[in-house]
């Protein structure tokens, strides 16, 4: 089994400025790809402490990936230390330095002389285009051994791995490595870890592992087989077992090569139905609405949605009565409902779901405390209203409270249409 | 200056499992204490590679700190390892013995066998008691070395080390770390890096280093002193020289202690001038008007915000003319002034801010491509339109782009209105 190694480069992670995300992906990439990943290590931007850390992680693993330290300045030295282990030159790469002009024309600014530095790489190397930035990865392969450089920022990382990283590590890959994810909603963590025990604890191939995201777990199905078939007759009983435990809670079953998330498949179940939907937000302030825009071509079925924070808002835009507001206050299920149906009043579209609630730090009170929700939902004229407990400070309340809301909306949608054939 | 290491210890971290979070918390209270942290490792639950770890870091730093590994299972050999390299027995410390019994009647339940391992300790080490859990802290000082094993959820890790850890590394420091954070908006990461280049390259003390983010850039000045006086006269001149370099674009100077984002900048803005503001989003749906309610209290700032996806929303509540949509286009800079003008209209706010782009991945034309997005700006009556080529995926164009609007509209307000003195 081949080994891979992760460095990490950024004096911001030795500072503890940002949090490392970048070693959890790739981790969690590698082990998909059936890697052994037996070391991880951060260093700073640090020529010596670099090279050490590079030359130990090229003695003793097959793939070493690091990442950041490619920028433009004088701190990012990660390509100079690591053409430096190598015995490598960097020469400049036509192709990048277009891409860099093209990446600052584009935005209408002039290319500063430090950045050319970027479009210089070890010579013989295979050079990674950046689709979101201007630094590109390099691969070199010499002696058996696999490095290759990432870009630090994670919206680069990731789709610069996902385009050209992971293609170039399945081909080393000797059998197939064949995962199905069984994404459910609503369901606690522990419950799924309590109902699907078993299958998590003992199952060795495939194997079963949960991971749980605000208001979702995912349990990842895992076959090592010898050809595709063969992992497919091994994943497939043991997900039609999932699908038997946690029923309409699953909203998708993906392969590595679909990527459903929530909000696809509600956008999915309303296109299905002939249904649109519309938002009415309080405390989560448009972020339902933004992650149904997430989902490309949502107009079909989402066309507006209302951010109603003050209560004169409510008033205007969603006909809240200002006796509901003064009798009930602004975060009550008497609110959430009447947001819900002018919201559907006021847009014309088939469903909608509000929210209400108090995200704090301040605005609580003994009987309305920080973290209490309401969610209101219209499906064919019926109002559905839920409260909800949230823990946690202003951001994990609203995040929590728009997954809460996704998940309601499409609760509601199954009970009175079902879920498409 | 003292040096500090971390180990994570945990399987789940090689997996990708988890996030390493407890890393970034050590090093930010690290850096704050004024330690030096060159290296931070992750290891699995292995007796070899981890005897390596610590070995490797009891040699080249004067405090590791190791954190995980400690529980009840035959998988946690932290506490064994480090007794190893030590060569030190493992005894019964009857003070946990107790407190385990304790914790267990507390919750009403009994003990399990392997619980009690979980009592053994080290000979002649400091004991860390555990507040929220079984597994108690251990600290050894053998030759000048300083090593704490801390246990592995952040729940246990953090009071721990902020009741224990924290007073004892406080005795050992001598000086103060001070940091200010100068914060730029606009500006691109290598324009800064440019005209900052001397001051970040050559500049000791204070340090200066650059931080980028979504269309912002943090300069992080760090003095090292002894006293917070001599530390606050090393870092000022070097604020106020960045100061003068970036003038206007600099959103906020932040201590440790205080966290100015972008989005609280604007609404301190709107608030000292007495303005409202309103959004009139389309491919953003909603982001921008969920980042101006990231802020706690903005409802005197920020009443109401549009999500208008359709066409026919632009025009039904931000009354933007047919004729425009169709001449012109929905992603247009006749649109997007429509748009802003409309949501004043509308929400009678004193400002909007609008966009309309295309976020892709599909919908882009050769005259019109994906990554074209229009901002709308009215203050004060007046119109300011602003075109932007955003590159990446649907994410990274919507994060960008709302990112952007932020900017244009803190700088539309500032052209009108100035800075608040």
């Amino acid at each position: 089994m081949l080994s891979v190694e992760l460095i990490c480069v950024g004096t911001e992670l030795l500072l503890g400025n940002i949090v490392n995300t970048n070693a959890a992906y790739l981790s969690r990439q590698c082990a998909a790809l059936g890697l052994s990943c037996y070391h991880q290590s951060v260093v700073g931007d640090n020529r010596e402490r670099l090279l050490e850390a590079v030359r130990t992680a090229v003695g003793r693993s097959n793939i070493v990936l690091l990442s950041g330290g490619l920028g433009p300045t004088q701190d990012d030295l990660t390509k100079e230390t690591v053409a430096e282990v190598f015995g490598k030159q960097l020469v400049e790469d036509a192709r990048s330095r277009m891409r860099i002009a093209d990446y600052f024309s584009g935005k209408g600014m002039k290319v500063t002389e430090n950045n050319w530095k970027q479009a210089l790489v070890p010579e013989g190397c295979t050079v990674l285009d950046n689709d979101n930035g201007t630094a590109p990865g390099i691969l070199i392969h010499e002696n058996n051994t696999h490095v290759i450089l990432l870009p630090g920022p994670p919206g680069e990382l990731i789709p610069m791995f996902e385009n050209t990283v992971l293609p170039y590590l399945k081909k080393m890959e000797t059998g197939v490595i064949l995962s199905k994810t069984v994404k459910i909603c609503g369901v606690s963590e522990s419950m799924i870890a309590t109902q699907a025990a078993e299958l998590i604890e003992t199952m060795q191939n495939p194997t079963v592992a949960p991971y749980a995201k605000n208001g979702e777990v995912h349990l990842r199905v895992t076959a090592q087989a010898a050809d595709a078939e063969t992992a497919e007759a091994l994943t497939d009983p043991v997900v039609r077992r999932l699908q038997d435990m946690f029923g309409d809670d699953i909203y998708a079953v993906d392969t590595d090569d679909r990527e459903t998330t929530l909000e696809s498949s509600i956008a999915a179940l309303l296109t299905a139905h002939g249904l649109s939907v519309t938002t009415a937000e309080s405390c989560t302030g448009g972020m339902i609405a933004a992650r149904l825009v997430n989902v490309p071509g949502v107009s079909g079925c989402f066309q507006s949605g209302y951010v109603t924070y003050a209560n004169e808002a409510k008033e205007r835009m969603l006909f809240v009565q200002k006796e509901t507001l003064e009798k009930y206050g602004a975060v009550s299920p008497q609110t959430a409902a009447e947001m819900a149906a002018g919201a559907v009043r006021a847009s014309g579209a088939d469903v909608s779901i509000s929210v209400t609630g108090i995200a704090g730090p301040d605005g609580g009170s003994e009987e309305k405390p920080v973290g209490l929700v309401y969610m209101g939902c219209q499906v064919d004229g019926k109002m559905n209203v839920k409260e909800l407990h949230q823990k946690g400070g202003r951001a994990r309340v609203r995040e929590s409270t728009t997954a809460q809301a996704l998940i309601f909306l499409r609760k509601c949608i199954i009970e009175r249409y079902g879920l498409p054939g």
